[in-house]
């Protein structure tokens, strides 16, 4: 047996213990890996002294680099994390209905972990503790593969989280990193579908392809943001203007920045040009249609790749439409089905948009950089599932579980011939 | 472009239509569907009989030959499901959740249909009609895979079903049967990963397999039963008799059949001999564990196969379990993840059977057979889950639809430095 599936066995029986686990046991064990983090801060920062040597040398820099750098604070957040997790709802024996059959029987739907999910990312070395954090609260067992690049960094961490859960009596194995980081070993693990309930890959274009096609465990992707928003003739143009600005500018290199701008015929003299002077005011390129040149004159040429691009800069896709019809086509040409908005004030055009919409999150009057599992109120999330199955957006700790049926029954049979004859009176005593 | 990727586009397009549909208008298309299956029931059942005689040809017979025939009895047993699926409710725009975040945002959780469900399935002509039915109830366009078996009786439905859509405006690409029943066909639909949201696959272990070898799309499988009773030492024993009967013989080809029985070592000595001689008199056979076969000497020798099977016959294995942790690791060890059932009074016993076992239904002191769309109160179903993903246990509707986040703001946005400066009076006022 390879090395890999001897861990995940491992790891898969140790689910079943962490299933078991009630809420205040989770928390306090959150708490308690907080804590030893927080502690071995020296350490962790040691190790990933290493780990950004190494990505120097092997000429890493920019945000790249950035993404695999710890200090002191970026530990302290780390650990706050993990307690603010600790403080999350339990999704787990969460009993979500529960109806009487006409028989008697109760049927209840409740929530039960997945079991063994496994993390597949790559630079930043939170998501170690991130992912552990958010498995653990919902009972499952996780596996966790992260990038070369930040194998001590990542080493480190799940060292310290392993060593809090033994010291509390749960099974290490519970939190399993994968230390054979060779393609190989990630196809091995994407195909153990006796032990692996769920992937999540988190990273690049090509990391998520990459487990798309090997996968043969369930995967919930999370693709790029193309986000669109619409500003439809009955937009409150300087609400429009706010909800660009903010979409485009606040962080352009996150996956719900707004990407594309779609501007409805009508009010597009009049707006266009205020959104190419905000715009511009905050070094944003526009690219737009032959129509919206006109308007801006200094605006490049847009063509098909801009408006299939998740540019992750301040570079903005600008189309201008003839209806809302016209936009809803654009969008379910070019969506990734990650987030959409309309700005409108017209209740009706708002409600169309919603129906015809099939993104995991659509919004009307609001930014699109809301579309995180901490602004809506999950607490915190796993990532934003693009995949329209089991998890449609941003994915908390309930999306690391399934409702399952609970049935408590009082001797009912489905067929009442299989009454054993000469045990009937019995039988019926009971079951009445 | 192949034809099939033809034809699938279409059913893509064709479910941006039916996703829009109100209930109403679903509940005509399905009744609609249902008196035509009932007018062209003679055309039904001369393609049926085409089908008959082909596989008299091929040499299929006994259950095999059963399952695919039709007579005019059944033809109104499909009509009338499609008529009960008219009476379901429409989880399509269903708000599961409503929250107001502190700034303001109004977070829906909203189901919508998944968009385009492949079902691939085997010899049963109904499934044609009833899978149609439930992925438009739940607003899918749906692509129907059935066997080349049975390829006259479901083109002859299908077409029916078509006809009913195109005379109510509806596009009748929305339901597409694949007609090119080659293999290489059935791998290019797995892994049209660009159109197919979830490929269900129902039949024989063997069709099973090969979809989840190469599907590239998400798949929900539907998978063999391996269903455990256990009898507890606090059992009721006629009840735990009762359930014995009905869940082994009551209609043993089925997937919620009992196939293991497993009795606490307490009370074998008393429950064994009454289990053999109930299970005797209707002709099932019996294969034990060592221990149990001291007590019921006539019973054959059970091996590790025994134990993994599912005979879907009169045969049943039998083992004497230590405790309930005996009885939950057996359970963990050959569990299908369908369904186990546990006979006690203890209702601690109750509550630790329920938290340990990961199957998709879990019941007390009740049948197995209950495992069951209908019987759990879905309505009908489009089979039973045992991948715990997205759906665990019986699916309906419901099951076809998944939730996503519709937010509502008076133009919130993520970083107040992004209001644009000279409009900020204006911003202000129509956020406030």
């Amino acid at each position: 047996m390879s090395e890999l599936r001897t861990q995940a066995l491992a790891c898969r029986d140790a689910a079943l213990a962490v299933a078991e686990l009630d809420s205040e046991t989770k928390r306090h064990l959150l708490r308690a890996m907080a804590d030893a983090l927080q502690a071995a801060s020296g350490a962790v920062l040691e190790a990933n002294a290493k780990d950004m040597a190494a990505a120097r040398d092997k000429g890493l820099q920019g945000a790249m680099l950035d993404r695999l750098r710890l200090d002191a604070d970026r530990v302290t957040a780390i650990a706050g994390a993990l307690r603010e997790v600790a403080e999350l709802p339990d999704p787990v024996g969460v009993v979500t209905r529960r109806e009487t059959r006409p028989n008697g029987l109760q049927v209840e739907r409740v929530r039960v972990p997945l079991g063994v999910v496994a993390m597949i990312y790559e630079a930043r070395p939170n998501v170690t503790a991130d992912a552990a954090a958010l498995c653990l609260m919902a009972g499952n067992g996780v596996i966790l593969r992260g990038g070369s690049e930040a194998v001590h960094s990542n080493t480190a961490i799940a060292n310290v989280l392993r060593g809090a859960l033994g010291a509390n009596g749960v099974p290490e194995a519970a939190l399993t990193l994968v230390t054979d980081l060779s393609r190989e070993a990630m196809v091995e693990l994407l195909q153990l579908t006796d032990i692996v309930d769920l992937a999540i890959p988190r990273g690049g274009e090509g990391l998520i392809r990459f487990v798309a096609e090997h996968a043969r465990v369930p995967v919930i992707k999370h693709y790029k943001g193309v986000c669109h928003l619409y500003v439809d003739s009955a937009a409150d143009h300087a609400l429009a203007l706010d909800l660009l600005v903010d979409g485009k500018t606040s962080r352009p290199g996150v996956c719900n920045a707004l990407e594309t701008l779609l501007v409805h015929k009508d009010i597009a003299a009049d707006f266009l040009p205020r959104a190419a002077d905000a715009l511009g005011r905050r070094q944003v390129e526009l690219r737009g249609c032959e129509r919206s040149r006109v308007l801006v004159p200094q605006m490049k040429p847009a063509d098909e790749t801009d408006y299939a691009a998740e540019y992750l800069d301040l570079i903005l896709a600008v189309r201008i439409v003839d209806d809302l019809d016209d936009a809803l086509a654009h969008i379910h040409r070019y969506s990734s089905d990650h987030t959409e908005v309309i700005a409108t004030r017209n209740e009706e055009a708002a409600r169309r948009f919603v129906r015809a919409i099939r993104s995991a999150v659509v919004m009307i009057n609001a930014s699109s950089r809301f579309s995180d599992g901490g602004e809506l109120g999950l607490g915190a999330e796993i990532g934003i599932s693009t995949t329209r199955l089991h998890a449609y957006g941003p994915m908390g700790a309930e999306a690391l579980t399934v409702e399952r049926f609970v049935v408590r029954g009082e001797g009912q049979v489905r067929h009442p011939q299989s009454r054993v004859p000469n045990e009937t009176e019995k039988g019926n005593a009971h079951a009445g």
